[in-house]
């Protein structure tokens, strides 16, 4: 048995420890030859492998583990529908018969789904012994069916840890301020949702969050500051990068023109500055604008020890779902109780989580307060818990070399 | 003996350990009161004061050491000429008195070691017997006569955390790209050269580091990163938001008016995303701006072990040199070794460190090759070595109550 792994769309600080549960996997089956594809699909159609069983030892693993980003390189790569151009597929299965694939594992998001779906759909029409398998990562945690992504509570722990440090930061001036804190998500809010987890018994918490799925007005917006700076000089505010107005616009889109990427999703930048200045002209306050940026993908030194733990069985379960025969499904995360916390690895049709946006419960969230409810907490705190011991090298975290 | 001790100007990750340090060797020393002045001469001109000596337990200065910005709050303070303006001075004095304070602790930068000039000064003239001691910290690294400040550690040690895995992130795809990582740094690029530190066997580093004390034009930046693009396709760039054209301009002046704060510090900002737009214009590249903003002060969970027990022995050391009848003076750290690296806290005339900036020795820079020599990592390497043990509660690092 044959298997081929790859990685493909923007990275997160647990996508290898998923790719390292996929060769685990891999190793414990039997697996003959496991290939690695550089860079997605994109270096598979020019046949760039690299043979893991070959390079990776038991200590490499744990780097990997340890290691954000993908060791594989990702791509984004979008297949062309098969009955509009069959040309990408046709060298698809061509080189899977060549290389005599039997498992084809496929780290990565909703587009990455997508390329799962109509490999696996293709792969039927022509009677193609090779199985195909998704295994989901995204910091977003918007894919259907599976209670939470792999990625999501490494990056819902470090913005958690960076407001928890951000409040101590921004409180210390006997002075109004208004600190705006920009967190990724275009349509779903999950992740700056997990600002609220900042609060507790040593900090007081951000203290506004602002999410994509509940609209507000510049004016609703500006009052609830303005309504906060009675009671306390220093205030916090998070705010989804994609946070949006009633009319449907983004916030940002006031700010500057947005651009679209290949797969047609708006480039947002610039929503914390935008409000910042807002708050500046009407408030007459003074006001800072932060953009948590990259690192809340590639944090992997703030890793949570769940979230490695949850991506690498993920990727193990998936690989052990091709190799039972399954295809055309994805892994998912099935929670079974919040507390204590209980949860396992399962598959799901690919097509039930590609292509879909899962949002935060407008239940979950308190919008006359600007702030998530007790579901939220007790959804999100299980998946920030632990943290895995790094080995540090002239001071800082060491990770896999190439 | 009673102490009062305050903390001025802006974050860093250990202020609070230097804080915990003047602390324990107060009690130590047989203090019978210990005052926190709170948001520091600001909150002393009000009396407002904690007793650290009733509410710090041995687990508080723990969790205090643990804990980024500002326990006791800061204030932006200047104190005017006292021959131009008396009235802060006695009133300040009258306190003092009042209180019995024999010791005054100022922890803070430079504009805070001057308002300890100016008070040992005053103190002096009118012959009073309080002692004034600073207790030096910036993530600047940019006062004189100290090796490296306290502070400088763990913000060099996130910086270089960062930048490593931000060259995993940055480097996944097979295209042409420019990421631009902007650090703090107006006129000392001490910060953005830590950014050096990332490159080990593990990581290829940044590939252009641009430094305030070096200043370059557009077109000497453009033609650099165009090289670089003949040898590889994703580029990786530190800058300092401080950096400057030959005519001494800063860099983003050219994006945007710059505005003073009340020091007369030029605010900054844009600096990456400045040159971000350059590249892609120039270049026709994808671009990526990143701006590390103010977690490089406050990444407490990140700290530098080494930082933290040197910003604790500073405070420790500038306390008993209070009590031993110094003042003017203010801590420093005396190198004595680089490897093994031995470093050890004394004091220094306050005059001398005040109101002077120490940039990066220009023979450390390898202008060429915009880069940093040997000399530097040498100097820098044993700052950001070791980690504290955090607390981590609810899945965050756990920092004391107020």
């Amino acid at each position: 048995m044959n298997v081929v792994v790859g990685q493909s769309g923007g990275p997160t600080s647990v996508i290898n420890a998923s790719l390292a549960g996929v060769f685990v996997g891999a190793k414990q089956a039997g697996a003959k030859k496991i290939y690695g594809m550089q860079n997605g699909i994109q270096g598979f159609l020019q046949e760039k492998f690299i043979r893991l069983d070959e390079v990776l030892t038991e200590e490499k693993v744990e780097l990997l583990k340890r290691t954000p980003a993908c060791y594989l390189g990702s791509c984004r790569y979008k297949l062309k529908p098969a009955e509009k151009d069959g040309s990408d597929y046709q060298k698809i299965f061509a080189i899977l018969a060549k290389y005599q694939i039997d498992c084809f594992l496929y780290i990565g998001g909703n587009d990455s789904m997508d390329t799962v779906a109509k490999l696996s759909a293709y792969g039927k029409k022509i009677g193609s012994p090779v199985r195909f398998v998704g295994v989901p990562k995204t910091i977003d945690n918007d894919l259907m069916i599976t209670d939470h992504t792999p990625g999501y509570g490494s990056a819902a722990k470090f913005v958690a840890t960076a407001m928890k440090e951000l409040v101590c930061d921004s409180t210390i001036y006997d002075l109004y301020s208004v600190t705006i804190v920009e967190i990724m998500g275009r349509n779903a809010g999950w992740l700056t949702a997990a600002s609220a987890l900042a609060k507790d018994e040593d900090c007081e918490g951000v203290d506004m969050i602002c999410l994509p799925e509940t609209p507000f007005t510049l004016d609703e917006f500006i009052g609830r500051v303005a309504a906060l700076l009675k009671e306390k000089k220093s205030l916090v505010i998070a705010v989804s990068e994609g946070v949006k107005l009633p009319d449907g616009r983004y916030v940002c889109e006031l700010a500057s023109e947005a651009s679209e990427d290949v797969f047609g999703h708006k480039n947002l930048t610039g929503t914390a500055s935008f409000l910042a200045s807002v708050c500046a002209k009407e408030l007459k306050t003074k006001t800072r604008a932060i953009e948590l940026s990259t690192l809340q993908r590639c944090a992997a030194h703030i890793a949570s020890l769940t979230d490695v733990n949850e991506a690498f069985e993920v990727g193990r379960y998936a690989l052990n779902a091709a190799v039972s025969g399954q295809s055309c499904v994805a892994g998912v995360l099935i929670r079974d109780n919040d507390s204590p916390y209980i949860c396992r690895a399962g598959v799901a049709p690919v097509d039930e989580i590609a292509n879909f946006e899962k949002t935060v419960p407008l239940g979950w969230i308190d919008r006359e307060n600007w702030s998530l409810r007790e579901q939220f907490l007790v959804y999100a705190r299980p998946l920030i818990m632990g943290e895995l011991a790094h080995t540090y090298e002239n001071g800082l975290p060491k990770h896999i070399s190439k």
